[in-house]
Order: C-alpha cells, then sequence, then structure tokens
C-alpha cells in the first residue's frame, strides 16, 4: 500500500493513533466528498474557500471562473492547502470533557498547474461523473467559449494525512458507573428526492441515473 | 438590520447578489453548521483545520486541548479565517456549464483572544448545549484539572460575508428546449438513530432530550 511520506507539515500530532498515511484512505475520503475547503494567502491574511473538487490520480482538481480569487491563486503556483471533512456521528460520553465527533478528514498540501485547454474537457468530464454518474452524457456539454471561461487547476498532492475518528465513546474508568446515557448519534449527508426545474417540460421524467443516485445515498 | 463593513477583503465579488452581510444570514450560517474549518498561516504555508465552533454574540468559540496546533495558534492573536458551510443540493442545469450546488457559506476574519480559566466552564456550557440541548445537564461536567487541559479562544468577527445560492438551474435561453431533466436533488445533514455504547448499563435508556433532537433533525 503506497504511503506519503511523513514531516512536521502533515503528521497527526493531537492523538496520532487517528493519523492515516496511506493513498487508500486518503483517497476515499476525498472521492465521498461531495466538497472541499481550500486554504490560501493574501495580504498575509489566510483565506478559506469552499468549492467542488474532483481527484485524478494523485491530483486534486479545482475548477471555476477565470476570474474568481480562487481560481487565480490556484494558476499562480503558490502554496496550496485542501481539508476534506466528513462529519460521521456525535460522541456522546459520560463526561462533557469525552464528548468527542466521528469524522474522517483528510489535510493535503501543493501547488496548483493550470490544465491546458485541450485537457479542459476531459477534466469537465471527470467533474460531472464523479458527481452524478451518467449526467455528462445526458446533459448539454461545454462550448468552445464555455471551456474558455472556465478555468481548471490541478495539484499534484504533495504531501497529506487523513485523521480519522471512529467507534463509541471513551470515558474515564470511574465514569462508567455513572448513571448517563452513552454512545454515538450516526450523522449522514442524506440525497432527498428530485425536485423538478418549475420551466420543465411536461413530457420529461427523471432519469434512471438520478433515480439510482437517490435511492444509494 | 445590523450589517458587516464591505471591504476588499469580504467583498463577494463572484455572483455579487449572492452576497449578503447582515448580521441574521451570517449568524443564522453559523449557528446550523456543526464544524467550520479555520485557515492559519504556518511557515508561510496556508493551513486549513476542521474544528467545532460554538457563537457568543459576535464571536467565534473554538476550543481543543492546550497542546494542539490549531489553538495554539488561535491564541496567538494571528489573523485567522473561518469558513463555515452548509450543502442544500446539486442543481442539475440542461447544460453541463451551468450546473451548480445550493449552498449557504460564511467567511470571516479576525483575531484569537484566550479565555481566561474562570469563563472557559460558561463556554464549554455554550459548545454542549449548542451541540445537543440539554447534555450539558446530563452529564459529567468538567473537573477543575480537565478545563485547565482545555483552551478556549474566543475570536471576535471583525469581518465577514455569506454566500448564499438556492432554488433552480438558470440555463441558457435556447437551452430551455432541450430533451434534458433539470432541478435540485436535495442535501440535507441527517441524524440517524441513537446507538447505545457497547459498555451501557442495562437500565440506561436514551434520554427524551436526545430522542426529540433526532426526530426534530
Amino acid at each position: 500500500m503506497s504511503q506519503f511520506e511523513i514531516t512536521r507539515q502533515n503528521r497527526v500530532s493531537r492523538v496520532p493513533d487517528r493519523g492515516h498515511y496511506d493513498e487508500e484512505t486518503i483517497y476515499n475520503i476525498i472521492d465521498e466528498a461531495l466538497i472541499c475547503h481550500v486554504g490560501l494567502i493574501q495580504d498575509d491574511q489566510p483565506v478559506v474557500i469552499p468549492t467542488l473538487h474532483a481527484r485524478k490520480d494523485n491530483n486534486i482538481l479545482l475548477h471555476g471562473s477565470t476570474k474568481s480569487r480562487l481560481m487565480q491563486y490556484a494558476q499562480s503556483g503558490q502554496n496550496i492547502c485542501v481539508t476534506i471533512t466528513l462529519v460521521d456521528g456525535l460522541v456522546l460520553a459520560r463526561s462533557v470533557f469525552n464528548h468527542s465527533m466521528n469524522y474522517r478528514s483528510v489535510v493535503l498540501f501543493g501547488r496548483g498547474e493550470v490544465v491546458p485547454d485541450e485537457e479542459k474537457m476531459e477534466c469537465l468530464k471527470q467533474f460531472t461523473d464523479r458527481l452524478l454518474p451518467g449526467r455528462w452524457d445526458d446533459a448539454r456539454q461545454p462550448t468552445a467559449p464555455e471551456l474558455k471561461a472556465t478555468a481548471i487547476v490541478s495539484i499534484p498532492i504533495e504531501l497529506a494525512s487523513a485523521k480519522v475518528r471512529v467507534g463509541p465513546p471513551k470515558d474515564e474508568v470511574e465514569d462508567y458507573q455513572l448513571p448517563v446515557w452513552a454512545g454515538v448519534l450516526p450523522i449522514k449527508q442524506q440525497v432527498l428526492p428530485p425536485q423538478d426545474d418549475p420551466q420543465l417540460a411536461h413530457d420529461i421524467v427523471v432519469p434512471d441515473y438520478i433515480r439510482a443516485y437517490v435511492s444509494n445515498r
């Protein structure tokens, strides 16, 4: 199993047994999350911007308007941090101090590279298919001017770590006798039934790939 | 309605009609979200760390081990960015280019102030009650050594903006005639039924405030 190097920058120092550095754990978290939070520096000020992402091998893909602050920064090749977090549950211990969350997060570091025009179509297909398999072939695909207005940046992952907490609460030995309910409230991001566009033509029904997507989530 | 000042730093420049600067919109998003993503700078590198938060008036509260990287940075009073994102749906347009998401996000800026020991208990109550009303009075409350090991930072919000997208897709005029389903797949963070700690004593049942919390979500 391939591992990322462990350095001072990506080492999980708090609760180190929650740290993971293998590609499989890290890629699975990246692929399951809908969005990421991108960290950049502007005028000595940290700025965090939420955005959609995709992954292609060991690269994170970001896309957006060529005019956006995030894309202009990402295209400049400066240091970037991308953090992805999945919230899995509230962990209710007998003591307030030992309350926690179940989660899976990835923090990764790299520098953006501009994706040239001729590769943009393939990357957008990657974004669309990842978000909703089947959608790319059904929707109207991008025109040349639309491709031109879309910036895509690929960030080779240089360093990464995952931090994962699973399972029930861990209380102090003497607290287990307290008459307090303890356990986990699981949390899940659910996709609800599709809502038609009010302007949808009356003869167009929800396609099978969307029905399948909703029922599998 | 009280508004945050609009500057180059917090102005929503891409799709400006999605920008909001009033306290009500901003505070509601902060209060609904379980977690935030905190941006900081370490060795000229942006770093983004997910964590729980609470709000007290115009201050964001963060807490953690006194030894954690995030809390040490937050306590130092350096510039910080806190970003909060609620994902509300996938917006499926007839064209790939006009696909979007419904979301509510807040980006805010400030500098941390150490919360002194004598105010920590009140802040932890704020965290716990926000996360799960009723839990503070039920669980075993923090001891003096536990309080000592917990750092709490208050970040007065200096600048903030919200960005909100709601509603159906917006397609190009000529695309409305395409035979493509368009609409929204709503997304919601759901709390699932409680799972007992395997070490729970047999005579302890799920309390009413937890049942109410799950059914209201």
